[in-house]
Protein backbone atom coordinates (compact mmCIF):
# COMPACT_ATOMS: atom_id res chain seq x y z
CA UNK A 1 0.00 0.00 0.00
CA UNK A 2 1.35 3.42 -0.96
CA UNK A 3 -0.36 6.53 0.51
CA UNK A 4 0.13 10.26 -0.66
CA UNK A 5 -0.34 12.84 2.30
CA UNK A 6 -1.02 16.29 3.40
CA UNK A 7 0.59 17.32 6.67
CA UNK A 8 1.20 20.72 8.80
CA UNK A 9 4.00 20.81 11.26
CA UNK A 10 5.17 23.85 13.37
CA UNK A 11 8.88 23.87 12.84
CA UNK A 12 9.90 25.17 16.29
CA UNK A 13 10.88 21.67 18.26
CA UNK A 14 12.50 19.98 15.38
CA UNK A 15 15.87 19.51 13.56
CA UNK A 16 14.03 20.07 10.08
CA UNK A 17 12.10 17.48 8.21
CA UNK A 18 15.07 14.76 7.62
CA UNK A 19 15.85 11.93 9.52
CA UNK A 20 19.18 12.29 11.03
CA UNK A 21 20.48 10.48 14.19
CA UNK A 22 19.97 11.58 17.93
CA UNK A 23 17.56 14.62 16.75
CA UNK A 24 13.89 15.18 16.67
CA UNK A 25 13.15 15.52 12.95
CA UNK A 26 9.53 15.12 11.51
CA UNK A 27 10.34 12.52 9.31
CA UNK A 28 11.68 10.80 12.54
CA UNK A 29 8.43 11.46 14.40
CA UNK A 30 6.65 10.63 11.37
CA UNK A 31 8.18 6.93 10.60
CA UNK A 32 7.44 6.00 14.33
CA UNK A 33 3.84 7.35 14.46
CA UNK A 34 2.90 5.76 11.21
CA UNK A 35 4.34 2.47 12.34
CA UNK A 36 1.96 2.39 15.05
CA UNK A 37 -0.69 3.47 13.25
CA UNK A 38 -0.48 0.77 10.46
CA UNK A 39 1.21 -1.49 11.88
CA UNK A 40 4.28 -2.26 9.96
CA UNK A 41 7.01 -0.44 9.44
CA UNK A 42 6.78 2.20 6.91
CA UNK A 43 9.15 4.46 4.55
CA UNK A 44 8.12 8.39 4.49
CA UNK A 45 9.42 10.50 1.59
CA UNK A 46 9.09 13.84 2.11
CA UNK A 47 8.28 16.96 -0.62
CA UNK A 48 11.49 18.78 0.15
CA UNK A 49 13.56 19.31 3.04
CA UNK A 50 12.87 22.10 5.89
CA UNK A 51 15.41 24.12 7.95
CA UNK A 52 15.54 23.78 11.86
CA UNK A 53 12.41 25.69 13.28
CA UNK A 54 11.01 26.58 9.71
CA UNK A 55 7.42 25.47 9.53
CA UNK A 56 4.86 23.93 6.73
CA UNK A 57 1.14 24.89 6.24
CA UNK A 58 1.12 22.38 3.68
CA UNK A 59 3.45 19.59 2.99
CA UNK A 60 3.03 16.55 1.22
CA UNK A 61 4.70 13.09 1.67
CA UNK A 62 4.32 9.45 0.49
CA UNK A 63 4.15 6.53 2.78
CA UNK A 64 5.11 2.60 1.29
CA UNK A 65 3.44 0.88 4.16
CA UNK A 66 3.60 -2.81 2.44
CA UNK A 67 0.45 -5.20 3.74
CA UNK A 68 -1.29 -1.86 5.04
CA UNK A 69 -5.00 -2.61 5.57
CA UNK A 70 -6.14 1.34 7.11
CA UNK A 71 -8.55 2.45 3.99
CA UNK A 72 -6.60 6.29 3.50
CA UNK A 73 -9.94 8.16 4.19
CA UNK A 74 -9.20 6.76 7.72
CA UNK A 75 -5.83 7.56 7.75
CA UNK A 76 -6.40 10.69 8.93
CA UNK A 77 -7.82 10.39 12.55
CA UNK A 78 -6.01 6.81 12.91
CA UNK A 79 -2.49 8.88 12.95
CA UNK A 80 -4.26 11.75 15.07
CA UNK A 81 -3.77 9.23 18.11
CA UNK A 82 0.00 8.63 17.30
CA UNK A 83 1.47 11.87 16.28
CA UNK A 84 2.84 14.69 18.45
CA UNK A 85 0.91 17.92 19.15
CA UNK A 86 3.63 19.78 16.59
CA UNK A 87 2.53 18.03 13.64
CA UNK A 88 -1.08 16.80 11.96
CA UNK A 89 -1.98 14.69 8.79
CA UNK A 90 -4.98 16.48 7.37
CA UNK A 91 -5.61 14.34 3.68
CA UNK A 92 -4.57 10.80 2.40
CA UNK A 93 -5.51 9.09 -0.52
CA UNK A 94 -3.93 5.90 -2.54
CA UNK A 95 -1.11 6.88 -4.89
CA UNK A 96 0.27 5.42 -7.98
CA UNK A 97 4.08 3.50 -7.83
CA UNK A 98 4.86 6.06 -10.70
CA UNK A 99 4.59 9.11 -8.77
CA UNK A 100 7.43 11.02 -6.69
CA UNK A 101 6.57 13.37 -3.94
CA UNK A 102 9.67 14.89 -4.30
CA UNK A 103 10.96 15.18 -8.33
CA UNK A 104 7.37 15.40 -9.52
CA UNK A 105 6.49 18.87 -7.74
CA UNK A 106 6.62 21.40 -10.52
CA UNK A 107 6.35 24.77 -8.19
CA UNK A 108 6.47 25.08 -4.09
CA UNK A 109 5.17 28.81 -2.48
CA UNK A 110 6.59 29.96 0.35
CA UNK A 111 4.86 32.33 3.18
CA UNK A 112 7.45 34.57 5.33
CA UNK A 113 6.30 36.47 8.24
CA UNK A 114 8.10 39.45 9.17
CA UNK A 115 6.70 41.93 12.37
CA UNK A 116 7.44 45.04 12.92
CA UNK A 117 7.18 46.21 16.68
CA UNK A 118 9.24 47.43 19.33
CA UNK A 119 8.88 44.45 21.64
CA UNK A 120 7.96 41.08 20.06
CA UNK A 121 4.06 39.66 20.79
CA UNK A 122 4.73 36.13 22.76
CA UNK A 123 2.10 35.38 19.96
CA UNK A 124 4.37 35.53 17.62
CA UNK A 125 7.36 34.38 19.10
CA UNK A 126 8.96 31.38 17.00
CA UNK A 127 6.04 32.35 14.37
CA UNK A 128 7.38 35.24 12.94
CA UNK A 129 10.82 37.49 12.27
CA UNK A 130 10.38 39.32 15.12
CA UNK A 131 12.13 42.83 14.21
CA UNK A 132 12.31 45.40 16.24
CA UNK A 133 14.18 48.25 14.05
CA UNK A 134 11.16 50.34 12.51
CA UNK A 135 11.09 49.70 8.81
CA UNK A 136 10.89 53.11 7.06
CA UNK A 137 8.05 54.57 5.82
CA UNK A 138 9.29 54.10 1.80
CA UNK A 139 10.45 50.66 2.81
CA UNK A 140 7.55 48.52 1.17
CA UNK A 141 7.45 50.04 -1.95
CA UNK A 142 11.48 49.81 -2.05
CA UNK A 143 11.25 45.96 -1.36
CA UNK A 144 8.29 46.01 -3.90
CA UNK A 145 10.80 47.15 -6.81
CA UNK A 146 13.27 45.46 -5.84
CA UNK A 147 11.18 41.67 -5.78
CA UNK A 148 9.99 42.93 -9.41
CA UNK A 149 13.57 42.73 -10.46
CA UNK A 150 14.47 39.08 -8.98
CA UNK A 151 11.17 37.46 -10.63
CA UNK A 152 12.32 35.60 -13.60
CA UNK A 153 14.50 32.90 -14.86
CA UNK A 154 18.20 33.49 -12.85
CA UNK A 155 21.02 31.80 -11.57
CA UNK A 156 20.51 32.46 -7.53
CA UNK A 157 24.38 31.73 -6.67
CA UNK A 158 24.50 34.80 -5.05
CA UNK A 159 21.29 34.13 -3.07
CA UNK A 160 22.13 30.56 -1.81
CA UNK A 161 24.59 29.35 1.03
CA UNK A 162 27.25 26.95 0.89
CA UNK A 163 26.14 23.48 2.25
CA UNK A 164 23.10 23.11 -0.26
CA UNK A 165 24.14 19.72 -3.16
CA UNK A 166 22.14 21.40 -5.72
CA UNK A 167 24.45 21.31 -9.13
CA UNK A 168 22.71 23.74 -11.11
CA UNK A 169 21.54 26.97 -9.73
CA UNK A 170 19.28 28.35 -12.18
CA UNK A 171 15.53 28.44 -11.12
CA UNK A 172 12.39 30.32 -12.00
CA UNK A 173 11.41 32.59 -9.60
CA UNK A 174 7.48 33.01 -10.28
CA UNK A 175 6.44 35.07 -7.54
CA UNK A 176 7.92 37.54 -4.97
CA UNK A 177 5.45 39.60 -3.46
CA UNK A 178 5.15 41.86 -0.07
CA UNK A 179 2.38 43.12 1.63
CA UNK A 180 1.69 44.86 4.24
CA UNK A 181 -1.15 44.10 7.17
CA UNK A 182 -0.77 46.91 10.03
CA UNK A 183 2.62 45.33 11.78
CA UNK A 184 3.25 42.93 9.78
CA UNK A 185 5.28 42.14 6.50
CA UNK A 186 4.26 38.84 4.39
CA UNK A 187 6.35 38.05 1.81
CA UNK A 188 5.22 35.29 -0.82
CA UNK A 189 7.51 33.65 -2.87
CA UNK A 190 6.89 30.91 -5.61
CA UNK A 191 9.54 29.12 -7.88
CA UNK A 192 9.79 25.87 -9.42
CA UNK A 193 12.65 24.93 -7.20
CA UNK A 194 14.79 26.81 -3.95
CA UNK A 195 18.70 26.05 -3.12
CA UNK A 196 19.50 25.86 0.25
CA UNK A 197 18.36 29.37 2.23
CA UNK A 198 17.48 30.50 -1.09
CA UNK A 199 13.86 32.23 0.53
CA UNK A 200 15.73 33.42 3.75
CA UNK A 201 18.52 35.26 1.77
CA UNK A 202 15.96 37.01 -0.31
CA UNK A 203 13.80 38.06 2.55
CA UNK A 204 16.76 38.98 4.21
CA UNK A 205 18.26 40.65 1.27
CA UNK A 206 14.69 42.65 0.88
CA UNK A 207 14.26 43.88 4.54
CA UNK A 208 18.09 45.47 3.89
CA UNK A 209 16.44 46.75 0.74
CA UNK A 210 13.71 48.38 2.93
CA UNK A 211 16.19 50.28 5.37
CA UNK A 212 18.03 52.01 2.14
CA UNK A 213 21.35 48.81 2.80
CA UNK A 214 20.84 48.29 -1.01
CA UNK A 215 18.99 50.22 -4.19
CA UNK A 216 16.52 48.23 -5.48
CA UNK A 217 18.12 48.97 -8.55
CA UNK A 218 20.99 46.05 -7.44
CA UNK A 219 19.48 43.39 -7.75
CA UNK A 220 20.19 42.74 -11.25
CA UNK A 221 24.37 43.22 -10.42
CA UNK A 222 23.90 41.02 -7.36
CA UNK A 223 22.60 38.55 -9.34
CA UNK A 224 24.55 38.41 -11.87
CA UNK A 225 27.50 38.68 -9.65
CA UNK A 226 26.95 34.85 -8.52
CA UNK A 227 28.68 36.10 -5.15
CA UNK A 228 26.71 35.23 -1.78
CA UNK A 229 28.60 38.09 -0.12
CA UNK A 230 27.21 40.43 -2.34
CA UNK A 231 23.72 39.94 -1.45
CA UNK A 232 21.74 40.47 1.85
CA UNK A 233 21.54 38.80 5.35
CA UNK A 234 19.44 35.86 6.25
CA UNK A 235 16.20 36.15 7.73
CA UNK A 236 15.56 34.20 10.59
CA UNK A 237 13.68 30.75 10.49
CA UNK A 238 11.00 31.27 12.78
CA UNK A 239 8.74 33.31 9.87
CA UNK A 240 9.32 31.08 6.97
CA UNK A 241 5.92 28.55 6.52
CA UNK A 242 6.15 26.06 3.27
CA UNK A 243 2.88 27.25 1.70
CA UNK A 244 1.93 25.28 -1.26
CA UNK A 245 3.24 22.49 -2.72
CA UNK A 246 2.05 22.10 -7.12
CA UNK A 247 2.27 19.34 -9.25
CA UNK A 248 1.51 18.67 -12.60
CA UNK A 249 -2.03 18.11 -13.70
CA UNK A 250 -1.28 14.43 -14.38
CA UNK A 251 0.09 13.96 -11.02
CA UNK A 252 -2.33 16.77 -9.16
CA UNK A 253 -5.69 15.00 -8.70
CA UNK A 254 -4.77 15.41 -4.72
CA UNK A 255 -7.00 18.46 -3.96
CA UNK B 1 6.01 56.31 40.58
CA UNK B 2 2.99 54.94 39.31
CA UNK B 3 2.34 53.41 35.67
CA UNK B 4 -0.32 52.23 33.78
CA UNK B 5 0.52 49.33 30.95
CA UNK B 6 -0.61 47.34 28.00
CA UNK B 7 0.89 43.51 28.52
CA UNK B 8 -0.07 40.17 26.28
CA UNK B 9 -0.07 37.40 27.06
CA UNK B 10 0.08 33.19 25.95
CA UNK B 11 -1.76 31.78 28.68
CA UNK B 12 -0.51 28.53 27.70
CA UNK B 13 1.88 28.03 30.51
CA UNK B 14 0.11 29.78 33.44
CA UNK B 15 -1.74 28.94 36.27
CA UNK B 16 -4.15 32.20 35.27
CA UNK B 17 -3.34 35.68 36.12
CA UNK B 18 -3.09 36.29 39.68
CA UNK B 19 -0.99 35.48 42.02
CA UNK B 20 -0.76 32.20 43.69
CA UNK B 21 1.74 30.22 45.79
CA UNK B 22 3.98 27.45 43.89
CA UNK B 23 1.92 28.36 40.50
CA UNK B 24 3.45 30.37 37.72
CA UNK B 25 1.40 33.26 37.00
CA UNK B 26 1.55 36.37 35.06
CA UNK B 27 1.03 38.66 37.92
CA UNK B 28 3.83 36.32 39.67
CA UNK B 29 6.26 36.75 36.57
CA UNK B 30 5.57 40.66 36.28
CA UNK B 31 6.43 41.86 39.58
CA UNK B 32 9.70 39.58 39.16
CA UNK B 33 10.23 41.34 36.27
CA UNK B 34 9.44 44.55 36.93
CA UNK B 35 10.73 44.79 40.41
CA UNK B 36 14.16 43.59 38.57
CA UNK B 37 13.68 46.43 35.72
CA UNK B 38 12.98 49.22 37.92
CA UNK B 39 15.55 47.91 41.06
CA UNK B 40 12.49 48.56 43.17
CA UNK B 41 10.04 46.59 44.68
CA UNK B 42 6.75 46.90 42.66
CA UNK B 43 2.93 46.21 43.38
CA UNK B 44 1.34 45.14 39.67
CA UNK B 45 -2.44 45.46 39.69
CA UNK B 46 -4.47 43.54 36.81
CA UNK B 47 -7.59 44.78 35.04
CA UNK B 48 -9.28 41.14 35.07
CA UNK B 49 -8.41 37.71 36.53
CA UNK B 50 -7.54 35.39 33.72
CA UNK B 51 -8.30 31.21 34.34
CA UNK B 52 -5.41 28.99 33.54
CA UNK B 53 -4.59 28.77 29.61
CA UNK B 54 -6.60 31.55 28.48
CA UNK B 55 -4.65 34.59 26.87
CA UNK B 56 -4.68 38.44 26.56
CA UNK B 57 -3.86 40.62 23.38
CA UNK B 58 -4.65 43.50 25.65
CA UNK B 59 -4.70 43.47 29.39
CA UNK B 60 -4.13 46.57 31.06
CA UNK B 61 -1.87 47.04 34.88
CA UNK B 62 -0.78 49.68 36.91
CA UNK B 63 2.45 49.67 38.61
CA UNK B 64 3.30 51.07 41.38
CA UNK B 65 7.06 51.37 42.53
CA UNK B 66 8.48 53.84 44.54
CA UNK B 67 11.33 55.96 43.47
CA UNK B 68 11.34 54.55 40.33
CA UNK B 69 13.05 56.35 38.01
CA UNK B 70 13.12 54.25 34.46
CA UNK B 71 10.47 56.72 32.28
CA UNK B 72 7.46 55.11 31.15
CA UNK B 73 8.40 55.29 27.09
CA UNK B 74 11.47 52.97 28.16
CA UNK B 75 9.65 50.82 30.17
CA UNK B 76 8.41 48.55 27.12
CA UNK B 77 12.15 47.93 25.89
CA UNK B 78 14.04 47.79 29.56
CA UNK B 79 11.55 45.57 30.68
CA UNK B 80 11.63 43.16 27.57
CA UNK B 81 15.02 41.90 29.13
CA UNK B 82 13.33 40.81 32.21
CA UNK B 83 9.76 39.49 30.81
CA UNK B 84 9.38 35.71 29.99
CA UNK B 85 9.12 35.28 25.56
CA UNK B 86 4.91 34.15 27.03
CA UNK B 87 4.23 37.77 28.31
CA UNK B 88 5.59 41.06 26.63
CA UNK B 89 4.73 44.84 27.55
CA UNK B 90 4.40 47.24 24.91
CA UNK B 91 2.87 50.39 26.18
CA UNK B 92 3.29 52.72 29.47
CA UNK B 93 2.91 55.98 30.44
CA UNK B 94 2.67 57.32 33.79
CA UNK B 95 -0.52 57.31 35.87
CA UNK B 96 -3.08 58.85 38.40
CA UNK B 97 -3.28 57.81 41.48
CA UNK B 98 -6.78 58.03 41.63
CA UNK B 99 -7.65 55.83 38.54
CA UNK B 100 -8.40 52.06 39.36
CA UNK B 101 -6.91 49.67 36.87
CA UNK B 102 -9.88 47.32 37.85
CA UNK B 103 -12.78 48.96 39.33
CA UNK B 104 -12.42 51.86 36.42
CA UNK B 105 -12.88 49.37 33.62
CA UNK B 106 -16.14 50.56 31.51
CA UNK B 107 -16.09 47.57 29.27
CA UNK B 108 -14.29 44.57 28.21
CA UNK B 109 -14.08 42.10 24.84
CA UNK B 110 -13.46 38.87 24.60
CA UNK B 111 -12.56 36.93 21.61
CA UNK B 112 -12.86 33.67 21.46
CA UNK B 113 -11.32 31.25 18.30
CA UNK B 114 -13.54 27.56 17.85
CA UNK B 115 -11.33 25.80 14.84
CA UNK B 116 -13.93 23.66 13.33
CA UNK B 117 -11.45 20.33 11.39
CA UNK B 118 -11.09 16.80 11.52
CA UNK B 119 -7.49 16.80 12.84
CA UNK B 120 -6.35 20.00 14.71
CA UNK B 121 -3.60 21.29 13.18
CA UNK B 122 -0.48 22.50 15.22
CA UNK B 123 -0.62 26.29 14.49
CA UNK B 124 -4.18 26.01 16.50
CA UNK B 125 -3.04 24.05 19.28
CA UNK B 126 -3.29 25.56 23.10
CA UNK B 127 -4.47 29.33 21.13
CA UNK B 128 -8.52 27.65 19.89
CA UNK B 129 -11.35 24.98 20.07
CA UNK B 130 -10.04 22.30 18.26
CA UNK B 131 -13.42 20.62 17.71
CA UNK B 132 -14.17 18.41 15.25
CA UNK B 133 -17.61 17.38 15.19
CA UNK B 134 -18.87 19.35 12.06
CA UNK B 135 -20.89 21.86 12.66
CA UNK B 136 -23.67 21.71 10.75
CA UNK B 137 -24.28 24.03 7.86
CA UNK B 138 -27.43 25.90 9.62
CA UNK B 139 -25.14 26.20 12.47
CA UNK B 140 -23.84 29.60 12.49
CA UNK B 141 -27.22 31.35 11.33
CA UNK B 142 -28.40 29.03 14.62
CA UNK B 143 -25.84 30.30 16.60
CA UNK B 144 -26.60 33.88 15.51
CA UNK B 145 -30.11 34.21 16.05
CA UNK B 146 -29.83 32.39 19.57
CA UNK B 147 -26.92 35.54 20.20
CA UNK B 148 -29.16 38.24 19.61
CA UNK B 149 -31.37 36.50 22.53
CA UNK B 150 -28.64 36.62 25.01
CA UNK B 151 -27.74 40.56 24.26
CA UNK B 152 -28.79 42.99 26.53
CA UNK B 153 -28.80 43.65 30.28
CA UNK B 154 -30.13 40.34 32.14
CA UNK B 155 -29.25 38.16 35.34
CA UNK B 156 -26.29 35.81 33.75
CA UNK B 157 -26.32 33.09 37.01
CA UNK B 158 -27.17 30.61 34.63
CA UNK B 159 -23.75 31.23 32.42
CA UNK B 160 -21.77 31.50 35.41
CA UNK B 161 -20.11 28.78 37.65
CA UNK B 162 -19.76 28.44 40.85
CA UNK B 163 -16.47 29.92 42.53
CA UNK B 164 -17.78 33.25 41.32
CA UNK B 165 -17.01 35.81 43.99
CA UNK B 166 -19.40 38.53 42.39
CA UNK B 167 -22.51 39.34 44.54
CA UNK B 168 -24.74 40.50 41.62
CA UNK B 169 -25.07 38.37 38.76
CA UNK B 170 -26.69 41.58 36.45
CA UNK B 171 -24.66 42.58 33.61
CA UNK B 172 -24.92 44.51 29.90
CA UNK B 173 -23.95 41.75 27.03
CA UNK B 174 -23.58 44.87 24.61
CA UNK B 175 -22.18 42.78 21.97
CA UNK B 176 -22.03 38.50 20.79
CA UNK B 177 -21.27 38.11 17.15
CA UNK B 178 -20.40 34.85 15.38
CA UNK B 179 -18.54 35.50 12.64
CA UNK B 180 -17.01 32.18 9.99
CA UNK B 181 -13.61 32.53 8.26
CA UNK B 182 -13.40 29.21 6.20
CA UNK B 183 -13.18 26.33 9.10
CA UNK B 184 -12.60 28.85 11.71
CA UNK B 185 -15.66 30.44 14.01
CA UNK B 186 -14.83 33.82 15.27
CA UNK B 187 -17.02 34.90 18.77
CA UNK B 188 -16.66 38.57 20.04
CA UNK B 189 -18.18 39.17 23.42
CA UNK B 190 -18.40 42.51 25.15
CA UNK B 191 -20.03 43.53 28.07
CA UNK B 192 -19.77 45.80 31.42
CA UNK B 193 -18.57 43.13 33.23
CA UNK B 194 -18.00 39.50 33.77
CA UNK B 195 -18.78 36.29 35.70
CA UNK B 196 -16.66 33.36 36.40
CA UNK B 197 -16.78 31.55 33.10
CA UNK B 198 -19.29 33.40 31.84
CA UNK B 199 -17.98 33.53 28.24
CA UNK B 200 -16.60 30.07 27.41
CA UNK B 201 -20.53 28.66 28.66
CA UNK B 202 -21.84 31.39 26.38
CA UNK B 203 -19.92 30.11 23.69
CA UNK B 204 -20.66 26.61 24.66
CA UNK B 205 -23.99 27.03 24.89
CA UNK B 206 -24.04 28.57 21.25
CA UNK B 207 -22.06 25.56 19.89
CA UNK B 208 -24.83 23.67 21.59
CA UNK B 209 -27.47 25.61 19.55
CA UNK B 210 -26.00 24.88 16.62
CA UNK B 211 -25.69 21.41 17.18
CA UNK B 212 -29.56 21.27 17.97
CA UNK B 213 -29.59 20.66 21.53
CA UNK B 214 -30.86 23.96 21.80
CA UNK B 215 -33.24 26.19 19.96
CA UNK B 216 -32.30 29.78 19.90
CA UNK B 217 -35.94 30.35 21.24
CA UNK B 218 -35.29 28.85 24.74
CA UNK B 219 -32.52 31.37 25.37
CA UNK B 220 -34.94 33.79 27.00
CA UNK B 221 -35.63 30.71 29.62
CA UNK B 222 -32.90 29.53 30.22
CA UNK B 223 -31.70 33.34 31.44
CA UNK B 224 -34.55 32.99 33.64
CA UNK B 225 -34.24 29.93 35.02
CA UNK B 226 -30.95 31.08 36.58
CA UNK B 227 -30.17 27.74 36.43
CA UNK B 228 -26.71 26.77 35.57
CA UNK B 229 -27.99 22.94 34.70
CA UNK B 230 -30.22 24.71 31.65
CA UNK B 231 -27.35 26.27 29.97
CA UNK B 232 -25.12 24.71 27.67
CA UNK B 233 -21.15 23.01 28.27
CA UNK B 234 -18.26 25.27 29.44
CA UNK B 235 -15.94 25.37 26.06
CA UNK B 236 -12.49 25.20 27.05
CA UNK B 237 -9.87 27.70 27.96
CA UNK B 238 -7.96 27.60 24.49
CA UNK B 239 -9.86 29.49 22.94
CA UNK B 240 -10.47 32.23 24.80
CA UNK B 241 -8.29 35.69 24.60
CA UNK B 242 -9.35 39.07 26.10
CA UNK B 243 -9.03 41.54 23.40
CA UNK B 244 -10.27 44.89 24.79
CA UNK B 245 -10.20 46.86 27.80
CA UNK B 246 -12.32 50.19 27.94
CA UNK B 247 -12.00 53.10 30.56
CA UNK B 248 -13.91 56.31 30.90
CA UNK B 249 -13.21 58.97 28.28
CA UNK B 250 -12.21 60.34 31.15
CA UNK B 251 -9.54 58.06 32.27
CA UNK B 252 -9.00 56.39 29.17
CA UNK B 253 -6.54 59.03 27.31
CA UNK B 254 -4.38 55.93 27.62
CA UNK B 255 -3.87 54.82 23.81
Amino acid sequence: MRYFARIQYLGTDFSGFQVQPNRRTVQGELCRALSETLGTSVRVTGCSRTDTGVHARDFCITIDADGATVPPQALPLAASRFLPKDICLFFAKECDESFHVRYDVTAKEYLYRLVNRKVASPFDVHRAWCLAREIPADGLSLMRSAAAHLVGRHDFSAFTAEGGKDISHVRTLSRLTVERVGDEYLFRVRADGFLYHMVRILVGTLVEVAFGRYRPEEMPGILSSCDRARAGMTAPPDGLYLDAVFYDAGANDFL
